[in-house]
């Protein structure tokens, strides 16, 4: 699988892959045998190096040409590499400033060398730790609107359009990791599931039983692999964003492909609900988490709407592609006012769907995250999983009853104050 | 745009281009001096020869460069020669019988040779006749059911179908012609549109003036150029199927790319909706087309019922594709059956949005159909074409308010019962 030139590197091999690479070179200078490097990869598909000098410094991602957690018996595609590159590409064209700064890529090495985004860190940690970032709704509810409209036929020319969904047709081993794990894996005993047992074994045993419920998994899985909408992240949950009080970057967007734009949403949605129901398992004697929870539901709240009025604001400003074009509308923009709002309310509904099945794979399936995983208490751990579940099922099985983002962020207050029932 | 090899060819030298290839003699044989050579294409892309011998005959159909009927300056991607032999050979895998057996391919003169099919006419002259096919419902409806089903998640492993969908992407600019002159022209002042005035000025300004309408058509594009959900003939109508009493044949797919399965079976409703219109216009006083008027109406009936029979046979004998998979369901086929029940009410809805565009454009948009043009009476040719546009207006903006196929050919009794309101 793995072409000829390619070979894995490791902190010495990396350096003289890299000293000769004018656009490296520009960042950390010539003397290579100064540069230091060390490799901070806590993923389990890349290798991550970080090189500084006393110029400067970089990141550098190589992808592994199997699962590294699971040694070399699970292959994964190189070309993921090149898909993430890309990618990034088209998120600087559609969004600038939100994705780290492309230095250098090289197929063969299937290698990204990027801007080292510093004091940048997870916004799934920042989550955990409590910190606030106020500025985190605007960029990413904007960043969605804009890579997701301008990468849709509302905007696209449709040659073009077609010829980049040709391309990214290409990713489909990441397709179909999304399509294992996520939709199809948690649902029968599929060998690398587990949870928080024996706390969870009822509930676990009651999803698997529920023919509903795996239905409607069945249905958003269906608009993942046929509605070709947009050029999407395609694993956009807190672990793919950096952050600092001021700045957000998207990182990571290796699963890249044309898919519903209620993913992305949904999944960055359905990862902030997971971090609410966690505050509880975060808390301690000093600081209750109460404050925090509330600003996580202020944040769900404002992304949407900063989305939405981006995604309104684009539609009327620049839709030049080949759907509802001005010319066959009399007022353009009260006659087309309807169809707008009806595409809307489905990536809403469609997000709440697709921020269910994530939330409910990252208690029950493979991949698990570090909102819950870091609850020592595992009976308190429990409980927050439950919460989870507990609104991902009404996420999923009642999403169009949902009239506002307020209602489902007060059916997570209302779960929250619960005892879990499962 | 044209490759180097590539050239028109005429009555002699497609003779010496096909007088070696071992596929065309063994046909017609070897003595290709003695070989007879017609042109007998009267669609505006394409050329297509009758080629015989004393010992058989074969078509030979050749992509032209351009539009045929308007000169050099409109050119059309000889690539689509390659594009119709791809899916001819992907119909004849999943419902086989159905298509024309192909003989030769070169991509390089844009030239299929297939099967002369025979004594078969083509379906829309038989309906213009007024011909009974009993086969006929049967035939489209299983052949729908097979090529929608065996194209879809349902059915292919999603690797083979991404691979596929990139493949014909690259039929882009087919799919162009579609969503310039179904989907938008005939809603502006586009220089090629045409209707039969001063008849239907009236009826033509009202709907263009019409934000409602012209918005449900966006919606059905949007279905059009989002949902990869199946590979689809991409133009059936009933010009591309070829019939005697008892068999069918499916011709022409160089529209195909992976679309909505509803494309094809609206396209398919939408055009015997027209036949039946135009019934009137074809009557004469010996043969008032009353039960050739039924007949239509029962094949739509029967064409739907059998697609919908095949369809849930497949879906519980061949669903081995990535959705709904059977391991994951606990009582497969009940618990699926709501599902299935919700996949085929979708199918059913925008199947008569679709046929409603289709019916639409061939009235007030550039190309119209043989039911209505060998109408020689234009006031009596306006009051059918004038039931097709009622009956499409119905279709387009009440289509989840139709409860089965009964309903809405009752809907088509009733329009043409009344005086045309427009």
């Amino acid at each position: 699988m793995t072409g000829s030139a390619y070979k894995t590197l490791d902190n010495e091999s990396i350096v003289s892959c890299l000293a000769k690479t004018d656009n490296v070179t520009d960042v950390l200078g010539n003397r290579s045998d100064q540069w230091t490097v060390a490799e901070i990869g806590d993923g389990n598909v890349n290798l991550v190096f970080r090189i500084h000098s006393e110029q400067g410094s970089i990141i550098v991602k190589q992808a592994l040409p199997y699962v590294r957690a699971r040694g070399e018996d699970w292959p994964l595609a190189l070309t993921r590499a090149k898909f993430e590159r890309e990618a990034l590409i088209r998120a600087e064209e559609r969004a600038p400033g939100m994705t780290p700064v492309l230095i250098h890529g090289d197929d063969d090495l299937a290698l990204t060398v990027m801007e080292d985004l510093t004091p940048h860190i997870i916004l799934r940690k920042g989550l955990v730790r409590g910190r606030l970032y106020p500025k985190v709704a605007q960029d990413l509810g904007r960043y969605l609107a804009r890579t997701l409209f301008r990468g849709s036929d509302y905007f696209l020319d449709p040659a073009r359009k077609r010829a980049d969904l040709a391309f990214f047709a290409g990713n489909h081993e990441l397709c179909a990791v999304t399509e294992a794990r996520v939709f199809t894996e948690p649902y029968f005993d599929a060998p690398l599931n587990r949870w928080n047992t024996p706390h969870l074994d009822e509930a676990v045993a009651r999803i698997r039983a529920d023919d509903e419920y795996k239905a409607a998994i069945q249905h958003m899985m269906t608009l993942f692999m046929t509605n070709a909408e947009s050029l999407l992240h395609g694993d956009l949950h807190s672990g793919s964003v950096m952050v600092t009080a001021d700045d957000t970057r998207v990182i990571d967007p290796e699963f890249a492909f044309y898919g519903p734009m209620s993913f992305d949403v949904g999944a960055l949605l359905g990862n902030y609900l997971i971090a609410y129901m966690a505050q509880p398992g975060q808390a301690d004697s000093e600081d209750k988490r109460r404050d925090y929870s509330e600003w996580i539901l202020s944040t769900i709240a404002d992304t949407w709407s900063f989305f939405a009025a981006e995604f309104r604001h684009l539609w009327t400003t620049e839709r030049n592609g080949a759907l509802f074009q001005k010319r066959i509308f009399t007022e353009t923009e009260s006659s087309t006012e309807f169809a707008l709002g009806r595409l809307l309310r489905r990536i809403f509904d469609e997000s709440l769907g697709f921020a269910a099945a994530k939330m409910t794979r990252r208690i029950i399936g493979a991949a698990h995250v570090e909102d819950l995983e870091s609850i020592e208490n595992r009976g308190l751990r429990a409980q927050c999983e439950k919460h989870v579940l507990m609104l991902a099922r009404e996420l999923l099985l009642s999403r169009t009853d949902f009239s506002t983002i307020n209602d489902v962020l007060g059916a997570a207050r209302d779960i929250r104050d619960r005892e879990p029932a499962i």
